[in-house]
């Protein structure tokens, strides 16, 4: 059975233009912004209209295609080339630390490179900005049907922050099964963490799980244990900033409790991740550096003081939760329990 | 070696007024209030200018013995009494639910039954007025005495929520332990959770701690994992709501969660707490009821909505320790562990 569900795509090829959710206008707003230059996906990007990291190379190579396609000299082959590097160049200075941004540009260069006229490389770049799209939103989807499977109708499943679809091509990691769930008709109560300092639980997962129909309950983080009590919670599902080749998960701040929880109340904590967020070249969790964060995120809300003036922060963006409390990670290839080392290397 | 720690008292009695720590000003003012009147003791409760259950029971009792005391009718003792118990009526109006305010007034009309003329009645009313003050003042002071023998020069220690100086009549409960190791000269790192939804961690314990010189250091609730793991915390120590007969410890929502990790990381954890808050008509935390607050103290912040519009949310004020978790009560009488049944009910 097939509900209808509407599953937000932030950012859509539209042939002459990009039409592009405008985040920082969530909740409140839902905006779509169409770019039809790429100054304007550079500015798009460098102002945090588009977030999350494969959302963000998407929308670079759509920019980069859409500026390809615009191109007018015909004839001069070089000309073109030149003016692509310098462009690629440009989009990548949007915001430099993104991973995925050099990654989606660096792919359609290389593509690029099978090309000897300008329409050639006109069509190669379109083409291979709309596979980017399309390979994440099949990874996405496929990461969604397998995790789908470990929840039952009824269920009531807990997320932290937002992996979610607005964060990549569609459907998200840790939300993908909420929205494959849905379309089968299998309904699930998903209780969203607010996730502080920067509240992505309350102000976006909260926000398109409401778009598709999802039924789904705000709580602050530290309601987690009183709600897993309470409200029968049966598993705890999240995404992955770097996952080391042992297993041992960096995710949002919070995340590590959460998995403590999980194994205090004797139910399952789920990792739902792409290949492409594992790194082997990092043994354990211990080698994943950890950003610490201004500390007006944590004193300051809507720009207002509210705790003490001058008062010490400790404001870490992220945490590392040891393998030995996931019960599973929830891969486009499969889903990965027991020994992380061997089952890792042998997916990636 | 005593270092002259300043620990604001936050309802002085000052003869011919009453000097108030106006709350609803922390962090950002730290405004004295002088109440002259009955109605004006009436309105500080009424609008929160005074919380914590033990201030405002002796914030009561001192508008009482304020009135009291301006009572011109010297020869009326009739009339004095009958006004006496309407003003009592009056002020127990102010806060309905606030159990201490209710007990504190009764205690003054207890003591007042042995007067026989105006005068005496105004010194009984007073003087008992004071006593409860200094009793509460005593007992937090015991309090930390007690808990302080539990931490070392250096220790870092995590609480949550305000269990602090400015809910009583000093010290408080659950910050006690560290004002009396300040005066001793022994230092403390105190983590403060921040305490979603109403911030009592940010604006008022980090506030208090500070005025004290205090080293603080303030975060998310969702910090706490990440925290104890990354900055050694040696202990957790909180306030309590209710206690049950069995040692099941309802308080602060969050104060669960932070007992399960203290358990993952093998640390102790603590509830600081006057035997007044025990209760051993309830045989365990279940029979405890708790309160459900308003979505939107966690929609809203500063008045502006936040999270994404129309959320169900689920807004728990308070959860249930469950005793296994707890390594000690620490009481004005004594520390107390092993079984919370036996060693409550011998103190009580």
């Amino acid at each position: 059975m097939t509900t209808g569900t509407t599953t937000i795509r932030s950012v859509q090829w539209k042939g002459d233009h990009i039409l592009l959710l405008d985040q920082q206008k969530l909740p409140h707003k839902t905006e779509f912004i169409k770019l039809t230059t790429i100054e304007d996906v550079w500015e798009s990007i460098h102002s945090l209209k588009v977030r999350g990291a494969p959302a963000i190379g998407i929308t670079a190579a759509f920019g980069l295609a859409l500026w390809a396609k615009s191109f007018k000299g015909k004839e001069n082959f070089l000309g073109f080339y030149y003016e692509l590097e310098e462009k690629r160049s440009y989009l990548e200075s949007s915001r430099p630390t993104a991973v995925n941004l050099a990654w989606a540009l660096a792919r359609l260069l290389k593509r690029f490179s099978g090309a000897a006229t300008v329409e050639e490389g006109q069509s190669l770049l379109i083409e291979e900005a709309r596979a980017i799209a399309t390979e994440d939103e099949r990874v996405c989807r496929s990461i969604g049907e397998h995790a789908a499977g470990l929840f039952s109708h009824g269920d009531a499943v807990l997320t932290h922050c937002n992996a979610g679809g607005i964060a990549t091509a569609r459907y998200g990691t840790a939300l993908a099964p909420f929205y494959i769930s849905k379309e089968k008709g299998v309904e699930l109560k998903v209780y969203a963490t607010e996730t502080r300092p920067v509240l992505q639980g309350a102000r976006l997962t909260v926000w398109e799980l409401m778009q598709a129909g999802i039924d789904v309950t705000l709580i602050t983080d530290n309601m987690a244990a009183h709600t897993i009590a309470e409200k029968n919670i049966s598993a705890i599902i999240v995404g992955a900033d770097r996952i080391a080749a042992n297993g041992d998960t960096a995710n949002k701040i919070g995340t590590r409790g959460l998995a403590i929880l999980a194994r205090a109340f004797n139910i399952p904590f789920y990792v739902a991740s792409p290949l492409s967020t594992i790194d082997l070249a990092i043994e354990t969790g211990n080698e994943i550096p950890i950003e610490e964060r201004n500390s007006e995120e944590v004193t300051h809300l809507n720009g207002v003081e509210v705790a003490a003036k001058g008062v010490k922060v400790y404001n870490p963006a992220f945490d590392v939760t040891p393998n030995e409390y996931i019960t599973a990670i929830i891969t486009e290839k499969g889903i990965l329990s027991g020994n992380y080392k061997e089952a890792l290397a042998e997916l990636k």
